[in-house]
């Protein structure tokens, strides 16, 4: 255990290679969380990790495969061998490719279904199994109004983030009575990230305005999920800016 | 102005008689807001000022009909004028009585939104005149699982509960360029109050397990909902308890 | 009786002033029922009752408030001691009137919820209690897309067409298993009208193209849900042009 | 091509092992589509082939597994050479199999989605595009409670038509302007099956009492969508008994 303290407790953020991720293991450590975050090549979260531990907290990298059962396994099992019982789950990976149904391949629609759900089913059962036999844990997914409704040129999408919706409501009826909270956030607008502001400049310039996500904002709504009282639990809550159209 | 302080901020409690709106208020008091509670006749609300008073907060009780305009635009006059700003508006009356179809009087059936749709539109509408004028503002409803799905019995509750969350969704879409925040909360479960445990004692019992729901716990998501920078505003969240049927 | 047919039946048009609830008196009549129509002033309703008996159907006319109690439960009277069973109720009143939340008044929010509401209820319950009795009826509500979603300038009409959603499926609930078949339709579009035709030439415009409703279509689809034995009730359906954006 | 007349079209139904697939076969055949039918054995078909045949009706079975690109490709194109242009294409593969969250295993999970939703979007891809060209056609989905909220125990199926549904509103949403009919058919209740008869049978006992579905009933509803004009279309409609819960 790389932890001295006598209670340890581990955030596990599958997906922290984009800014929301890292946001919310930031804001996890923050409260003496060990910060554990995955990504397909660890390499790029030496940045994170680093920037974390500059900040007093405690924070390990992984590479991860989150959609190969046996890579997840291991990820649990080496992660709490090593730091403690994973008490928050946050999954976070995304995979918003839009394309005309008459185009969409067959690997790409399985594709961003593997990646935005079959991932999330895989890591959050791992959790799942352990948090029952502890008698408590939080599940987090990260959402968005696709998990809502289709659209066109969004069926890939949309499919996976209704299927990941369904997976955390699923499991929010089932293992609520074990103390286990499962929430899923829908995150509607853009976020401060580098994507947005190469490719759509435009909308990045609302950033003036507030007219954007703030990733620090995004978590700090994470972290009021994982503090609720048992007898007050939110399943869900959407997230958007205030000029956002809806 | 009552207040000494240079910027005197007032949170507004329609509705305060029960539980859920005395910890709302006594929470936003706790935070250095001018804590402003109503309820038809305002001597019952004395005992809640008191107790906010003697935590060190401010409290004002005011006895007033929020079905009747001219009632509320008096009120929200002389809370104004005596107290400073209105920053939050938190509309919390409901007016739960089942009701076969086949029974419900015209009378009641119009009560019922009368009370908890109609006044709900008087007092938002009020708080949203002076609150465009001033660029901020927050406006919080209290919404039920009727709010989302009939019921057997319940046309007249669903009815008023339904229309509420129409003018909150209504009023969040219009405002939110406004800088003005409304959201709607979805409270699904019993709470710790007089009526449950008097009437299903059963029920109450759950509370040993946390499973009805504490005002407190309530109230500390109104604070959240508030306290959300406006770049990453939440319209709707639920509540329940972890053992809930959902 | 004025009916000389063994088992004379009736349907039961609300608020049949306007192009769909025409036509929906006209499909039921066509299969033989007697069509009872309404709107606040009866004398507008000649060139229907007009129509429908040179067709060779049978069609009566009846000035009713649908807000007042009174009204209707004479109406429901007069109706069965005059023509028999009233089997189809249709509620077909609308409201749709925009306004900003900032400058809608009570009243004007008021009268939108007792035409477009109060009058369901009234209307739905006098029909209910008869069904009841009978074992045997259907209820069909026409909705709108405001049912489903609050806009910004729609608070009046949303929580109108919201709560009589919430109506339709609490009775559904409620009164499905004694036979009484509850259905809601959600008419998403503009629909052939002398309104549309005059007000939004643009829109009109697209009727080339099927783009917008044709009424008789839309008649056809509650003809279609009166029609479903009781082993396969359907209580909501949409209905829009196949270009329409949603 | 084996049909004479000068126009032949073709009913498409894929997933008609059961009762409800059948059904819809025999509807639209009655109607003189050609029905092709299929499973992944085809001998199973050959009573269903046989029954339209001795009603007069034109079918034909396939044997074809739907969850692969190259065997849909395939079908496609034998059946549009052989039988003429697939004028409606009705999915209709379930994999209604429950289990716990924290028993299901990655497979069942995968081979859950990979039926009920990787299927339905090859199969309506391949049509789609043909339909596309021809600028008509129709894309009816069979859809489950489980596609509009998840449960205990459901996380595989509830996921699985989520993602279905999804899939159905965005292709209704990309293809509508196309006139292309797409539409999602919600079944709430149990079917008069075998499957009900042999598993369930106090259920299946209802049957006297009209208290399950009858497959009839249901694919009277598809042929209704596939008949409605392109001014006022369905995409979503629910069945269910009137006796039933929900």
């Amino acid at each position: 255990m790389t932890s001295t303290g006598s209670q340890p407790k581990v955030a596990l953020v599958i997906g922290a290679g984009d800014s929301t991720g890292a946001a919310i293991a930031r804001r996890f450590a923050k409260e003496g969380y060990i910060a554990c975050v995955t990504r397909r090549t660890a390499d790029k979260l030496q940045p994170l990790v680093d920037s974390i531990r500059a900040d007093g907290g405690q924070a390990f990298g992984y590479s991860s495969d989150a959609r190969k059962e046996e890579a997840v396994t291991a990820l649990f099992e080496q992660i709490e061998s090593e730091h403690g019982p994973i008490e928050v789950l946050v999954f976070n990976i995304g995979a918003n490719v839009p394309c005309s149904i008459l185009e969409e391949t067959p690997r790409k629609y399985f594709k961003i279904w593997e990646m935005a759900c079959f991932s999330g089913f895989l890591n959050a059962q791992a959790a799942a199994r352990r948090m029952v036999n502890r008698g408590r844990g939080t599940i987090l997914f990260t959402g968005a109004t696709a998990a809502l409704r289709g659209a066109a040129n969004f069926a890939a999408f949309a499919g996976a983030k209704h299927a990941l919706r369904a997976l955390a409501q699923s499991m929010a009826r089932e293992l609520g009575p074990h103390n286990i909270h499962v929430a899923h956030v829908v995150v509607d607008g853009a976020i401060d990230t580098a994507f947005i502001r190469d490719t759509f400049p435009e909308r990045y310039a609302l950033k003036e305005q507030d007219g954007i996500l703030n990733p620090d904002h995004i978590a700090e709504n994470y972290w009021h999920l994982h503090q609720q009282p048992r007898d007050a639990w939110t399943f869900e809550l959407d997230l958007r800016p205030y000029m956002e159209r809806w």
